[in-house]
């Protein structure tokens, strides 16, 4: 008899051929400047911050001990709701354990069989996977394209229709044309769910993302995903909607019912880290002045937020930078097929507000030597 | 033009005629002793656990800040996994943000469209929607019923097979025939997936589970998931296996490759109640007593690890129940349709090994008056 793990002894044998293996390498206290995380404000390790996470888990304990419905809803949860609100100015929140439950929370719930799916190509494996667990009809849009979106939605037989966006997307780091996205499905009776995974705390005023930036947090036909693991340093993630679509996700949404609420901590360090991006919204500038200086050295354009995307000739000249830039003391990521929306390899940069100016120029100085024809 | 939203106050309406409108109620710190929570061991709140969320929140920051795979690793993670396989004997463990994401991450990887899934009729939310990602053809076999599982088995047309239980299942609490399965899907070449959520830190030896209780920790065919947010009072998830299993992992799941590590705070708080129990084994005995005293007073048999379901006459029954618990400062959770396999409404309560023999003497002085025809 074969043994049941002969065919992932297979697919091991063939990634590791083609040079695609991914290998988890612990990283230490003083790893080198990070310019691959989503730390983008630099918040992870703020005094304020770890003094939240502290102070929570000391009031409360180490978990929530059950589901948000049973016994698990904690003060500081219904805290740290009323701080997403009052920074994006949507109408209400509601958090998760992490930005993956977010989306397939809103994806599951908002969307069913009687529903047309038009996504675009380049979103998140989480909202990909949201929209294959709704049941929906799932069509593809072309990468920021309205037209296309306008177009599909407007062969649809489905009753209900849910437009799936990111407000600027992971990988390539580019935004989406937000306000159009919002006046078309208004104007055709559709859901925008919108991912600002890579937007608040970055973008918008102050921090607030694009939805807000367009002045349409209130819409009631907009819902924006959000984490709370990149700018705000911490776990989690958020769905912030109308009070009504909050209702339907507290009664249906099964990564919200049945999961254990938020750890204390998570929730206490996230909700320091929007209370210091309240009193110092200049981060925000020093954010966009790093990413600005970093994309120049890199030879591309300055980024909608704090993502830069570097096209490489192909994965091991990905792979060969980025442990180049490792053996100067810093930390690049590299996105490679299957990982991919366009199939190029690519070095993937973040831009921190907490990087200094000498750190920053010695970031800079390796990068020019590492990007092949300035990208 | 309707509102994209009719449909979803539509449903509103009918939840509360129907009187199923379920609404997040704020746990606060005194709110009556938790016979609701699945903090089995009492260990949410312990003093070393704490200690060991706040140190590591000082050590590493709020948020482990990147994916796992890029810069997210951080050296907890791995003394965690470690302390697991130390805990369950399996050879290796992969630490996940939530039990959920563990769940989704084993059943995608592992089952593919050349699979058929047999999976038990009374699976968790995570392992039905898991098994619905996984793209395989999906069978449910009757609730632990292993000549209806070795039946489905049998006439399988798909190379491959994955059997899915949970060791003890979460809304009736009942125990899995564990050594059986173990056996037959080694017969047939089959894996076995076996979310061991309710019984890590709680039974086996020294709380190391059911799988490790048949002496089977070390089988290449079986794959156990957890939680670190039940017994572990903290939050996450893990996967435990062989060390290819967990390579596989790593370089396929999405649930993993694409969210941020689990928060350094939930990783130190879950090491540091793994340490509470490997040097207080004698918690798993106070737990045992409490649950067979628990389960005395409502009339039911003593439940296979700390969670006891009670049938009740409907769900306003159960509401009411509850509630009047709730007024003797005893909070007991109910599941209604349609969380509960069987479509009855039941109480769930739960044992806890930290309740003092007076607190017991009192919540089973309450259970006694509120269960009808003692369950």
């Amino acid at each position: 008899m074969n043994s049941p793990l002969d065919w992932i002894r297979a697919a091991a044998a063939s990634r590791d051929a083609a040079g695609l293996t991914r290998r988890l390498v612990t990283t230490k206290t003083g790893d080198g400047l990070d310019l691959a995380g989503n730390d983008y404000l630099g918040l992870r390790t703020h005094p304020a911050v770890i003094a939240g996470a502290v102070a929570a888990a000391e009031t409360y304990g180490g978990g929530a001990g059950a589901s948000r419905l049973v016994s698990g809803t904690l003060p500081i949860h219904d805290e740290l709701e009323a701080a997403l609100t009052a920074l994006t100015g949507a109408p209400s929140a509601l958090v998760l354990s992490t930005g993956y439950a977010a989306n397939l929370a809103a994806l599951t719930t908002l969307a069913d069989a009687g529903t047309l799916i038009v996504s675009d190509e380049h979103t998140h494996a989480s909202l990909i996977d949201g929209c294959r667990l709704s049941r929906a009809a799932v069509t593809v849009s072309r990468h920021n394209d309205l037209d296309h979106v306008a177009d599909l939605l407007s062969r649809r037989d489905a009753p209900r229709a849910v437009v799936v966006a990111e407000s600027i997307y992971s990988v390539l780091g580019d935004a989406a044309p937000v306000e159009d996205l919002i006046a078309l499905t208004d104007e055709v009776g559709a859901l925008l769910i919108i991912d600002e995974a890579h937007a608040l705390g970055v973008v918008g005023p102050r921090g607030g993302g694009l939805v807000a930036a367009a002045g349409q947090a209130g819409a009631e036909h907009v819902v924006v995903t959000g984490t709370l693991s990149k700018a705000f340093g911490s776990q989690g993630g958020a769905v912030l909607s109308s009070p009504d679509i909050r209702e339907h996700l507290v009664n249906t949404a099964r990564p919200f019912i049945y999961d254990t609420g938020l750890a204390p901590a998570a929730a206490g360090a996230a909700l320091a880290a929007l209370g210091v991006l309240a009193d110092h919204p200049e981060l925000l500038d020093r954010l966009g002045a790093t990413a600005a200086r970093l994309a120049e050295a890199c030879g591309v354009p300055t980024p909608a937020g704090a993502v830069m995307s570097v096209r490489m000739p192909g994965p091991h000249e990905a792979v060969d930078a980025v442990e180049l830039a490792r053996a100067h003391g810093i930390r690049i990521g590299c996105f490679r097929p299957p990982s991919t929306p366009d199939g190029s390899s690519r070095l993937r940069l973040t831009a921190h507000a907490d990087l200094d100016d000498a750190d920053l120029e010695r970031a800079c100085a390796v990068l020019e030597t590492l990007v092949p024809d300035h990208g």
